[in-house]
């Protein structure tokens, strides 16, 4: 559950400007409190209240977070004969008629300046709970649909500009697995459809994905390193520049859907959407 | 629910050979009739069956499966105090422990010759409910950690070899968000973690991603034009060749992680991991 009131949370951040007094949400999924992801998200509460920020938290599992995105979710139905969650979605949020667990965490993104994703890797991408997350808390006319202008304000663009957004993520796997030539594939390539997709979609600005690997066969000295690793990068976290993901409307997509052919000429796939 | 009983389905298939009589899982996820995604599984099971095959099927929202994976899975824990989701599935499988519903859908794995995931692509992945299947299903001492050796039979060996895979996908955007320049990324790689990280890595034979587009705005021609298209890949499933994902211990991996130096030389990321 949240630990603070939907009151106290609904102010919108101010963009930019100072970097102490900030709000931060983290979303974490990992029942055992044990864990290297709810000691990740210790720490972190910890290191940024420490600098005068303001911490939420959604524990996923703790607020036994309805995963399944299903008729339920949506009380006034537009059409009670064919379920289209697409428009569905889009007709709850403008008239207010969302389940209120989606509604509320949709209040606390709003009232982050900075949203961290904490959770371990499962099969090459979050647990079934955070996805469920997304699914519902991610609702047409918000996070896609922006103004009801369909596709044209989005990546960079949309209701959740403004925000910066981290994906914190650990793998039971070794760092090598996760390389450049891995054999799981890069990880930042396995992240694209959460920090591209998810994430920047929306409009956030995407930090570059925080990993601690082979947490199967962490000593106590390893976890201690990891630790002071994610302190660190908390301290900047308000300074560091986003990744550099090309924004729709920046010019380099004149048509909304391909980039320019002059853009990153003769490159395809996910590394053309990086500047640079 | 499952449209078999399970005593029926655990004959574990014969791998190659003649493509009639087969079995093909087909799991999905949307809880509409009328959807798109149901409509291909309905095409699948008539035009299957007319060729001689034996369907099952895992309809996700019907069976309401339970998505998030926790506690509940391990009955009989090894460790009451602190939860290790890879020590518990290991232990719940290898000692008949597993939760029902868990122990149900891998008999219906292991009897299939083809698995069919079909599911509208709703941010960039799975919906949360069949993340949640594969996160529970896919347990270790036989998606993983086979045999009890570690990661050493994975990515074309495991214990899910001998039977092929498909994942078919469903997208509210056009084809060409999707291309090879597409600002959503390719769907191949977009569906990496599914096909090569999900399906290949328990040993399964992979074949290429099969998608409709533009399911937001599809007239009723386009939609008979996307089944007669499904009908003709379905009747040659058997036949065609899989991704040429490279295998683990195929020699491409000398050390179990990483690319040879001489193997797709200079490429990095997903695309080097497929041969040719």
């Amino acid at each position: 559950m949240s630990s603070v009131s939907p009151s106290s949370v609904i102010a919108r951040p101010t963009p930019g400007g100072d970097a102490a007094g900030k709000t931060v949400l983290i979303v974490h999924a990992h029942p055992e409190p044990s864990s290297l992801t709810r000691t990740m998200v210790g720490v972190a509460a910890e290191t940024l209240g420490a600098a005068g920020h303001r911490v939420l938290q959604s524990d996923l599992y703790a607020m036994k977070w309805k995963a399944v995105y299903d008729e339920h979710d949506f009380p006034h139905r537009l059409d009670t004969k064919r379920l289209d969650f697409t428009r569905e979605s889009g007709h709850a949020y403008e008239n207010g008629h969302q389940a209120a667990d989606i509604a509320e965490e949709q209040r606390k993104v709003m009232a982050a300046d900075l949203l961290i994703l904490q959770f371990p890797l499962w099969w090459y991408g979050m647990p079934a709970i955070m996805k469920g997350w997304i699914d519902r808390v991610w609702a047409r006319g918000l996070a896609y649909g922006y103004q009801g202008q369909g596709n044209r304000l989005r990546f960079g663009e949309g209701g959740f500009a403004g925000r910066r957004a981290m994906v914190s993520v650990t793998t039971g796997g070794p760092a090598v697995d996760f390389g450049p030539r891995g054999i799981n594939g890069p990880i930042d390539q396995l992240m694209f459809p959460v920090t591209h997709g998810m994430l920047f979609f929306p409009g956030m600005s995407v930090l570059k994905t925080h990993v601690v690997h082979g947490t199967g066969q962490m000593t106590k000295e390893g976890v201690e390193a990891a630790m002071n690793a994610w302190r660190q990068r908390l301290g900047g976290v308000f300074d560091e520049a986003p990744i550099a993901f090309r924004p729709q409307n920046g010019g380099d997509y004149p048509d909304g859907h391909q980039l320019r052919d002059d853009v990153a000429p003769g490159r395809v796939g996910f590394e053309a959407h990086v500047a640079g």
